[in-house]
């Protein structure tokens, strides 16, 4: 923060900083794997993007941005790391309510890799519940740009609870499933695999399915995905950077398939991962 | 904070604060003119629903925040006080993703009032755009639990600015207009008072514009507001705790009636800040 390395402890922002009070801002979030970051450049871009989208400028070049992060993992020691870097608003000097007159601020961070399963859901499935909550539209704001807007995920989050689930997807503004708190979904029907187009993040862990699929001879498409045809599939996975690929077994009251990790679901797990040692798609931290 | 008051300049929160990192928060604004909080009981009520309806908890009972509001702004010496108190989902202890596992943090800070206009804008009124931008729906996010999801305001803003404006309004889902950065909008039309009723946070100034009217028995109606009623409409004003009642008198390139700033909105403003006074809708600093 501002130029600084510090314990998380101490890493906190100002109560006036319009990331807070506003939650303006973007942010991403990269993963270290035995001491490698993987697909980092995906990540900046995508990070890059979002800044320039919101009109913010950061106060460090890529390069100077990418020695931050690296360094943040060293210090910190965490051989598997989840990072995060972040632009906001920040605050104006003269208390202006212009986003045009505030100055805007980088803030990075590690801490230990987290996953959204658990290792035995991770063996098992997760369960999921679909809530009706309706995630926030792309004609509010651009899903493309990686934000905290997060109350309708949460709600959904609360609602799945309640179902007894353990975590949760939310609809579109048409009612078709849009995603789930920090994660996409995929479905594999009858080889083809499919996730939502609308009002998702554009997920790196997404996008690395998309390529797994290309080597290994799968077609995937991004389309509108219904609630029956989600409940309907051979097989079904979330993915996100805290966690990966990560298999579904049980959506409302309804098991998937025979209610098992399916063929698809283990394939690509097994090669995300081994791409982990792959140079093309990770960088090295280089520990004190 | 965690029931320190401190200088503003070091009031922080944690980068992994909920609040910051999902903006999962609510918060109210209420704002002390001549040392006196102006109609609290109402800031206060809103803010314990919103809190119960995000299922969070605060630490402090209602008498003991009234308490340390007014603490903060005594402390503050300001008599005129724009006071924010916030509950965030706050952080876990183990770091967990589940928000039911959050430990929920209550802030409360006071700084000098400010204004959505300037005094020469109050005399002259603003001139505002309509972006194209659509407010949150309500179906992702109950507009009557006060939140920081801004990014389609500040979007909408930077809209407003492009176009030479002073300040936004942006859309409902249907296209019609919802609301601004941090205030309500009405028109006058024929001495009938409008505001828009969907996909907007009943704010206190708005619901104090229904109580005025009441008064003076001028008629106020909540219902849709087209981009064209609006623009031909005998009058038009915006409402916000931060500078109560603000006239405007251009929307777009199309001035409002004469461009003047009109005698319904001239009447509503001199009572409102007429009531500062009452003792029925104020409360009294204690300062030291």
């Amino acid at each position: 923060m501002d130029g600084q390395y510090l314990p998380i402890s101490e890493a906190k922002v100002s109560v006036l900083d319009w990331g807070f009070l506003h939650s303006d801002a973007t942010y991403d979030t990269v993963h270290v794997w035995n001491g490698h970051f993987f697909r980092l450049n995906l990540h900046l871009d995508r990070f890059f993007r979002g800044v320039e989208r919101l009109r913010m400028k950061l106060p460090f070049a890529r390069s100077e941005i990418e020695l931050i992060l690296k360094n943040c993992v060293a210090l910190s020691g965490h051989k598997s790391a989840y990072v995060e870097m972040i632009c906001t608003r920040g605050t104006s000097p003269t208390f202006s309510r212009d986003p045009r007159q505030a100055e805007n601020r980088f803030i990075a961070f590690a801490v230990p890799f987290g996953s959204v399963a658990t290792k035995e859901q991770l063996e098992r499935g997760l369960h999921i519940a679909i809530s009706d909550t309706v995630r926030i539209p792309p004609e509010s704001i651009d899903p493309s740009i990686k934000n905290y807007h997060w109350l309708d995920l949460v709600k959904g989050l609360f609602d799945a609870y309640e179902y007894g689930a353990e975590t949760a997807l939310i609809v579109d503004i048409n009612g078709n499933v849009a995603e789930g708190p920090g994660f996409n979904v995929f479905l594999a029907k009858n080889k083809q695999l499919k996730t939502p187009a609308h009002s998702v993040l554009p997920g790196i862990t997404r996008q690395t399915v998309f390529d797994l699929c290309a080597e290994v001879g799968l077609s995937a498409i991004a389309a509108d995905v219904s609630r029956d045809e989600l409940k309907d599939a051979d097989e079904v996975f979330i993915t996100s950077t805290a966690g990966g690929i990560m298999p579904v077994t049980r959506i409302d009251n309804t098991s998937i398939a025979n209610g098992q990790v399916g063929r698809v679901t283990r394939q690509l797990m097994d090669l995300y991962w081994k791409k982990h040692a792959d140079p093309a798609w990770s960088t090295p931290v280089l520990y004190p």
